[in-house]
C-alpha cells in the first residue's frame, strides 16, 4: 500500500510525533498563566514560535499559530484588507489559489469589494506582468500562492513581490505547499502555512504579518497570539508543528532531491505507458514531489477507485470526483484535460520501488477504465461518412462527451464537422482539451436547445 | 506540587492521551478522501461525532467540531444573529459571560446591533424574569452560561431557556465549564464547549445547533464540518476529545461528591482560617470542584506568587493580575470584593490530602503578603480624630486604597466620613465591598480633581 496524496495531508513526521508526546506532559497549561505549569506552557510556546519563525524567515513577534493553514489564509486576507481599507477594496489573486484564498475573496466580493484574478498560462504559472496590470490605485492586497497544490507549478512569487512592493501593495503568500522545502524568497508581507502539509500534526497552521505591514483582525479577538487568533492555544500540536518544520527543512536538500527523480520518472514514463495522456504543470519550475497527469476517455472517480483498490492513495481534480460535478478551478484556469486527472503527490520518505509499482499497474488500470467504458482504441479507423455529423450526449457524464466524440470524429470526412451536444461541466473544458491532443480544430461554442453544442473541425 | 486551576485547563485525561495517541497513525489523512486512509479518517471522525453528541444531547448532524471553545461561541454567535437578521439585531448575554461570548456580543454592537446585559445577584447568578424583560420584538438571540467560569455558580438554563422559547427566540448556552458534569438540560437552541475543559487536548471546541434553529455561517467556509467550521479537521484531537468526555461522564457522578465535599471545606473553612475573607458565588447551586473567595487587604498577584511558590497553582479575577488593571468583569457585575481574589478549581482526581496542605499554607501565605503591604491587624483600635478625614491614595494600586481606608476609619467618630482618592479601578469595587464587610456605610462616589472620591461614614 502506497499513500500518494501528500499534497492533501502528509503522515505524521517521527520527529512530530515525539514532540507531541513530551509535550502532552508539559504543555497542557493556559501558557497564559503565571504558575510553574502555565510559564512552562509559555516557555514551549515561545521556543516554538522562534523554532518555526526561523523555518519561514520572519521574526517571532511577526508570526502566531492558528488553528489551520486555511484559518491562517482567513485570517491574513480579512486582517490585511481590513488594515487598508481607506487605501482601496481592490483585491487581487490568482486563478489557481488553494479554495481557501477564492472563498475570502468570494466573502470580500459578497461585501461589496473588488476583485481581479489573475490567470495562468498552461503551465499553471502566472506573469508578472499580468500582476502589474492588475495592479490599481484601490488596490489594497494580492496573494499568490508559492506553488500550485495540484500540478505542483512554483509561482514567480519573487518577480510578484517586487512588483507589489514598487507599486506599495501588501503580498500574500499561500506557502501552504512549500514551506517543507524551504523560506519562500523575496520580499513577501504576509505568509500562511499549515503544519499537517509539511508533517505537523493537524490542528494548527501559521501566519506571518511582517512588521510596517497595516494589519487590523477581523472579528472577536482575544488577548492571545497578538489578538490574532483567538482561543486557547493548541499547544502540543504547536510544538510538534515547530519541530517538524526544523526537521523536514534539515532533510529538505537531499529529499526534494530524491524525490525529484522519482516525479521525473513519473512525468517521463507515464505518457509513454499509457496512450492518450498529458501531463500537466511545470516540468522544471515545480515541487519536488508533485506530478499530475490526464487520461483520456477516463473516469476519475473509477480510476481512483481502481487504484486504490491496487494500493495507491492519489488524488484528482476530475468533474466526477467533486461533489459539485465541475472540475479543478486550477485545471480549469490552465487550460488542461481535466478527465481521468490523477494527482501523485509523494511523502518524504516515499520508496522508488513503490513509484515502479505504480508504473507497472498503472497501464492496465487505465486500459481497463477505458474498455469499461467503452472508450476508442488510441488509434482510429477512418470510416467515411456525411461531412458533418451530432453526438448527442446530454446527460451523460464526463468522459462519455469525449468518447463519444472520439468514436466518430473518423466518420466525417477532413473538413467536415462534429457538433457534440453536452450539459456536463467537463465537457467544456475536456472537449478542446482534446482537440489539442488529437490536432484536430476546436470551433467553439454555442447554447443549444438543451445543454451546449461544441463543434469540432476534423483536421487530420 | 498541586495544580488548583482545571477551570483554565484540565490535564489531560489517561483515555484521551491513549485516544489520541491511537488515532495519530489511523487518523491523519483528509477524512474527505476516498482512498483507504481517507475512509479510515472519515469513520474516526464519525464516531467521535456519535459520542459527541451522545454526550451532549444531541444529534450527531447537529454537532461540530471547532478548533477551540472560544472559536465555537464566535461561530455560533455570528452564526445565530445572521440567521435572525431579518428578525431583527438585538443580542441578550449576561454580565458574566465567558470573554469569548462578550467579545462576540462587543463586535456586534461594533457592526451597528444593539446589545442588552442581564445583570446577576450577588452569587452571580441571573434571574430568568431578566432575560424575560430583555426580550424584545427585534432579539435575534440570547445567551447564558451554564455556569460561571470564575465561581462556579450555575445559571438558571432550563427556565431561561423556557422564557426564551415563548418568545421564539434561540438561547446559545455556553457549556464549557459545565459539560463534563452532564448535559445540560432545557430548550436550548445552540451549546458551545471546550475540550480541554474536560481533560480533552487543546484544539477542540464544539459547536451544536438545534435543527430548526436559524443559522446562517458567517465569513468564508468550506466543506467541512457543515460548513460551520472551515480548515483541515484537528482530527487525532477531536477523536481524544469525544473519548475523554465519555469517560469523564462515566465517573462525573462519584467525582462530583468527591470534589464537591473538598470544595465545601475550602467555602467552610478559609472563612475561619483567614480573617477579612469573603466566600463569593452561589454556596448550593455551583459546579462542584470550584471555589472563589476574596482576602482583604492582600495584593492577587503577591498572593498568586506565594501559593505557587507554596506549590498551588491557582488564578484570580484581581486587577492586578491583569494585563487591564481592571478587575474580573464577573466579581464588578457580582459587586464583591475583588482584592486578593482566589479561584480554586480542582481537577478530577484531586487528593483531599493537597486540598488540607492548601488550608495549612493559605492562612499564613495570606498573613503574610498583609504584613508585607502594612495592612491594618484584623481588629482595628478606635483613635478619636476630626469628624472627616481625606486619605489620598492617587496613584496606589489596589489593596493599598482599602488598607489606607481601614487604617483610618477608627481615627473619626461614628457618623463621621472618610473621604478616599482613588485613580485605581478596582477600587470602585472593593471599597463598596470592604464597607458591606465591615459594616460601615458606603455613601457613594464623585469625581475629584483627579481620579474619583469615595465616601465611607463610619457607623460602628
Amino acid at each position: 500500500m502506497a499513500y500518494f496524496d501528500a499534497a492533501s495531508a502528509a503522515p505524521l513526521h517521527p520527529v512530530a510525533r515525539q514532540a507531541l508526546l513530551a509535550s502532552l506532559d508539559e504543555g497542557w497549561a493556559d501558557p497564559a498563566r503565571l504558575y510553574r505549569e502555565g510559564r512552562r506552557a509559555r516557555l514551549l510556546l515561545d521556543a516554538a514560535r522562534e523554532a518555526a519563525a526561523e523555518c519561514v524567515g520572519c521574526r517571532p513577534d511577526e508570526l502566531v499559530f492558528t488553528p489551520s493553514g486555511t484559518r491562517a489564509v482567513h485570517s491574513g486576507v480579512a486582517g490585511a484588507l481590513a488594515g487598508r481599507r481607506r487605501v482601496g477594496r481592490h483585491l487581487i489573486v490568482s486563478a489557481v489559489e488553494h479554495s481557501s484564498v477564492l472563498h475570502a475573496a468570494e466573502v470580500h466580493e459578497a461585501d461589496g469589494g473588488s476583485l481581479t484574478q489573475v490567470g495562468v498560462d498552461r503551465t499553471g504559472a502566472v506573469d508578472p506582468a499580468a500582476y502589474a496590470a492588475a495592479l490599481r490605485e484601490d488596490t489594497a492586497l494580492a496573494c499568490l500562492q508559492s506553488a500550485n497544490h495540484e500540478v505542483g507549478t512554483e509561482q514567480p512569487v519573487t518577480e510578484v513581490a517586487e512588483v507589489c512592493r514598487a507599486a506599495g501593495v501588501p503580498l500574500l503568500v499561500d506557502a501552504a505547499q512549500s514551506l517543507a522545502w524551504g523560506r519562500v524568497e523575496g520580499g513577501w508581507s504576509l505568509l500562511a502555512g499549515s503544519a499537517h502539509k509539511w508533517g505537523g500534526p493537524s490542528g494548527v497552521g501559521l501566519l506571518a504579518v511582517r512588521k510596517g505591514v497595516r494589519f487590523a483582525p477581523q472579528g472577536p479577538g482575544d488577548e492571545r497570539e497578538s489578538g490574532r487568533a483567538p482561543g486557547f492555544e493548541n499547544l502540543p500540536a504547536i510544538v510538534a508543528a515547530a519541530a517538524s518544520l526544523r526537521a523536514v527543512r534539515a532533510e529538505a536538500a537531499a529529499e526534494a532531491a530524491r524525490l525529484r527523480e522519482l516525479t521525473e520518472r513519473i512525468r517521463a514514463r507515464v505518457p509513454a505507458l499509457v496512450p492518450d495522456v498529458e501531463v500537466v504543470g511545470d516540468p522544471a519550475r515545480r515541487l519536488p514531489g508533485v506530478v499530475t497527469f490526464s487520461c483520456l476517455y477516463v473516469d476519475g472517480e473509477t480510476l481512483l477507485h481502481e487504484l486504490d483498490r491496487a494500493g495507491f492513495s492519489v488524488s484528482s481534480g476530475s468533474s466526477c470526483t467533486s461533489s459539485t460535478l465541475t472540475p479543478s478551478h486550477v485545471l480549469r484556469a490552465m487550460g488542461v484535460l481535466s478527465e481521468g486527472n490523477v494527482r501523485v503527490s509523494l511523502p518524504p520518505g516515499t520508496a522508488a520501488e513503490d513509484v515502479e509499482r505504480f508504473l507497472e499497474v498503472l497501464p492496465g488500470t487505465v486500459a481497463a477504465v477505458r474498455e469499461k467504458l467503452g472508450a476508442p482504441a488510441a488509434t482510429e479507423t477512418v470510416r467515411a461518412a456525411g461531412p458533418d455529423l451530432v453526438v448527442d450526449a446530454l446527460g451523460r457524464r464526463c468522459p462519455i462527451p469525449v468518447i463519444e466524440l472520439a468514436k466518430v470524429i473518423g466518420d466525417v470526412p477532413v473538413g467536415g464537422t462534429v457538433r457534440v451536444l453536452s450539459d456536463d461541466e467537463a465537457a467544456r473544458l475536456d472537449i478542446p482539451a482534446w482537440c489539442e491532443m488529437r490536432g484536430q480544430e476546436y470551433v467553439g461554442e454555442e447554447p443549444a436547445d438543451r445543454g451546449t453544442a461544441y463543434l469540432v473541425r476534423r483536421i487530420t
